[in-house]
């Protein structure tokens, strides 16, 4: 991949995407004192559900969040509907409530005013952001710093992957559970950066203008925010389902002229997911399945992803292949993946 | 319409269609009572969250049922991952719980085993079911039946709006709301069932194959509700976007080629969206207005919904035309809609 590298175009995201190792590597090393005066916070508070709120690639890492605590804490979850708090206005009783708002930016109105009305209703509010300061960051009670470094492609990739280690990390700690298993991550980064089969899907999907994309359980969010890339960047119809969901209905419309990604982990989601893939395979659709060897029916095209990451990490190099995928398919379609057309990095919506 | 009605392809789903007003009132009419022992169950248990869980179709009338409980309750709510009870078998702390459990069959395994669980765990479980007998109404403390009649077409119609009504009742007398503001409901869905410009949009969509649909609070689940019929019957993509959502990124994909149909609603959703249609009209989207009149710029084509509905009421009627365009739509494809390839009406998903 090293002559698109130094097209200008796409540059921004191409270097954003290869820092995801280092970058990953120093959040492991740095970032654990933070979290124990949060998480002692969090015990302090007891809550009785967590709730998130986001937009966008950081809405997919709230998701991925909803996952870790609804597993590993065993507490009730929910994605926030922001519009309750701020069109609405109505007084929520939150209290017992920890509040997690993820944004890149910080700077969407509507998530800094409805934390504001979270932590006037009696929420425990958190704020995971990239930028040093921001309307969110100053209506949170308690403010977490991504530490990204500056990320200038509009299409997000590392604050993503950022984000995603830090609520690992975060509802790891609260667990009590031991965050050196996340040790070998940069690792399955690296080895997830340049699948030389990466090129061949981008070369396959040059005329597609209307893709699946599949998973469940933790491999759902990947699926989610692989859709989004490539919309964002490449302007096709990329919708996500969990398996369990495609099977209600769009199943329908999938034939041999949508191809479908399905995001196929080691572990539960990636077992759930097999009757999945064999009423695609009978519907003859076009399936690249991306995942650890062995996990799948021969599939071509295929990803391959390193083989013995947890479920719960996996997600954290999943995604890399796929954000390749969606800067590849751009170049290859003339565009230029830093800068989609009417995009801008920090969306004001209320 | 009539001569459509007379075909044989997509009868049964007409037929649905037409049945809701006179069905709307039967429930209207009869079912106080039942709801009056579940809310005194509800007070009892005095729950600190309210969670959700259905697939599919009834995933939006849960959608939909979150919205309700924000902002009339104010309690914090959330969408179940079905997963995280049955694929990776977690024991959650789920008492001071209400769950909701949604589903037209009631037979999906994965509904009925997280029910199970969650009620084992200390939830008050509730399903809300059309059918006799059921797994999930077996496994719920509670079960409420949606008394919508038999549906036999394979795409959902009445049951949707039997359990938006339904769920609003139930939140409705929980809150100590008066549900007599419900009454003209079944003369606006009437209103709502014949309006001649589906025709028009439908034959104006002839050759679309990929679909965005988008609202705000109240109507996004009617946008979800609307692009899943769409994608169910006519097998084209249709991909629904909560209006906050929208600018985060797919923005980029809308452009001249792919229609938009924003459902806009009188009240404070429709305001919050005025943004959203204009940024939509900056880009040359082909945008058909699905609301009262006078609500947004002119737009053509447009489908014209009674005016005066309250906001929280107005799904139930704003889906009505929407299902008659996927009909429709589907039969000048020659595609029969009650009949979808490769669906079933049960789906078994674990």
């Amino acid at each position: 991949m090293n002559d698109q590298l130094t097209d200008r175009r796409g540059a921004l995201m191409a270097a954003e995407i290869a820092e995801q190792p280092a970058m990953l590597q120093r959040i492991l090393a740095a970032q654990h004192d933070a979290l124990g005066s949060v998480v002692q916070r969090l015990r302090a508070h007891d809550p009785h559900t967590v709730l998130l709120v986001a937009r966008g690639t950081s809405d997919h890492a709230a998701l991925y969040a909803k996952y870790l605590v609804e597993t590993r804490l065993g507490l009730p979850a929910g994605l926030v509907s922001t519009s309750a708090y701020t069109i609405y206005r109505e007084s929520p009783r939150l209290d017992g409530v920890a509040w997690i708002a993820v944004s890149q930016s910080g700077g969407s109105p509507d998530l800094a005013d409805s934390t504001r009305a979270a932590r006037a209703a009696g929420a425990l509010t958190i704020s995971l952001t990239n930028t040093a300061s921001s309307v969110l960051q100053d209506a949170a009670e308690i403010a977490l710093h991504l530490d990204a470094g500056e990320e200038k492609a509009v299409a997000a990739t590392k604050t993503y992957t950022a984000s995603l280690l830090w609520l690992w990390l975060l509802v790891e700690t609260w667990a009590g559970g031991d965050v050196a298993a996340a040790a070998p991550l940069p690792g399955w980064v690296s080895e997830s950066l340049d699948i030389p089969a990466v090129l061949d899907v981008a070369s396959r999907y040059r005329f597609v203008d209307k893709l699946v994309t599949t998973s469940r359980g933790f491999g759902y969010p990947t699926a989610r925010e692989a859709a989004l890339k490539l919309m964002e960047t490449c302007y096709l119809s990329g919708h996500a389902f969990s398996g369990a969901d495609l099977m209600h209905g769009p199943l329908a419309m999938i034939d041999e002229d949508r191809p479908v990604v399905a995001v196929v982990p080691e572990g539960r989601g990636g077992t759930a997911l097999q009757p999945v893939l064999t009423s695609l395979r009978d519907r003859g659709a076009d399936v690249c399945v991306v995942g650890p060897a062995g996990l799948a029916p021969e599939s071509a095209p295929r990803i391959t992803l390193p083989s013995g990451m947890p479920e719960q990490l996996a997600p954290i190099a999943q995604i890399v292949p796929l954000q390749q995928l969606a800067r590849l398919m751009a170049l290859s379609r003339g565009y230029d993946p830093d800068h989609p057309r009417g995009l801008h990095k920090v969306t004001q919506t209320r």
